[in-house]
């Protein structure tokens, strides 16, 4: 039986999604707390990674098991720790696919624009500086729509041979001194919603505009955007299976 | 030179404000930072303790040295921890009192009424059951005013000799699955807001009424209360040191 689960999770303290030799991964506490509910190597695949310190609402993962539950969510998250949950977990067609199948994510990136609060160290971004969201609206523009993001990725370029992709929203909305900028599209590149927000905030200083992220774009060179910000303002909040 | 200072802090890593032998306390951070600066041994009064795991954004402290600083917030923060921040650091009359001179103080608490989120497992109650914060508001009229509250209290009745404290006002308000109770008093004995919360989301419940919290505050013992919740939800908010 395929398994399709969506788990949220604070990421401050793991190395990222992914599983890696003798790192703290969230992938990893899963696998652990599966393979020991199902008393054999469960193996899940995750819809896309997120780096060490990024936060998930809506992670997805499918997996395959013969044991059955009662209740599954509960059980797994009777395994797992408090900074890792189960949202759900239901039987889907064998044919699921995490990855593949996944239509488009939301991720949002959190600036707090006031005084640094010890609280939300680990859940936004300790900025500190005002920043005029309209701007940043507007130069968000620029990045909206399909294209080569290459100047927006961390990855070298012959590790990933496509690196264009669909932005097909993006929304700066501020609440009190918190900014929050979020994004949906068809799939972001390593750091590219780091990078992209970072030249946000310099737009929003009123330091650069949508021409000149235009620009950097233009550039397709990772070289190109020098502006990258924190892991632990940023949220993985949903990925859908259904066309935007 | 007498100084009054504002300070948040992340209470999830301490055993609470007050300096005990061997623990970690917020107290004793903030006194190794200014005795390292000050090369002398500072000692450092609050206006009021908070327990282990309650968070704050506007505890206040005063202290005295002669030692003359240029940026006085700076230099401080500069030898905490990231989770304890001073705000504000001003020089104030020698006989500026910041326990005996606070006029109210104000608490807040926060309840996720949602599914279990690990981003606010140490920052809001995860209830888990949906409230009515209405009927919260309306049993909340059995608190406010001035009442004995042993009854609402940990404190071992001689302890404390009086027991009278005035709340001027709660306020409970959602947004989204969160609920916060707002309680505005001239002084909150020991797990008293706590143990008024856990009355509160009984209310919320439906399971009691303004009636039986006055009932429990009638008993004037501390036995008669057997609700409590928390720490991780608890803020304290501000110190004033005007009139209410």
């Amino acid at each position: 039986m395929r398994y399709k689960a969506i788990v949220s999770y604070d990421g401050t303290a793991y190395q990222g999604w992914q599983k890696q030799p003798d790192k703290n991964s969230v992938q990893a506490k899963i696998e652990t707390a599966l393979s020991r509910l199902c008393r054999q190597s469960v193996k899940i695949t995750g819809a896309g990674r997120t780096d060490k310190g990024v936060h998930a609402f809506g992670q997805v993962f499918h997996f395959d098991t013969d044991k059955e539950f009662k209740d599954i969510t509960k059980s797994i998250n009777s395994q797992l720790p408090e900074d890792i949950r189960i949202v759900s977990c239901k039987p889907v067609s064998d044919e699921f696919h995490s990855r593949y199948d996944a239509k488009w994510k939301h991720y949002s990136y959190i600036i707090n624009t006031g005084k640094f609060n010890p609280i939300q160290r680990n859940y936004a971004y300790q900025l500190g500086i005002d920043l005029d969201e309209e701007k940043m609206q507007e130069a968000a523009k620029a990045l909206v729509g399909t294209h080569d993001f290459s100047s927006f990725n961390a990855t070298r370029k012959d590790e990933i041979e496509d690196q264009v992709r669909t932005i097909y929203k993006i929304e700066v909305k501020r609440r009190g001194s918190l900014v929050t900028v979020d994004y949906y599209g068809d799939g972001f590149l390593r750091y590219m919603i780091r990078m992209m927000t970072g030249a946000l905030i310099e737009a929003g200083k009123g330091k650069i505009t949508a021409e000149d992220i235009q620009n950097i774009m233009g550039k397709m060179d990772k070289t190109a955007c020098n502006y990258n910000v924190p892991a632990c303002g940023l949220y993985l909040i949903e990925i859908s299976y259904t066309n935007f």
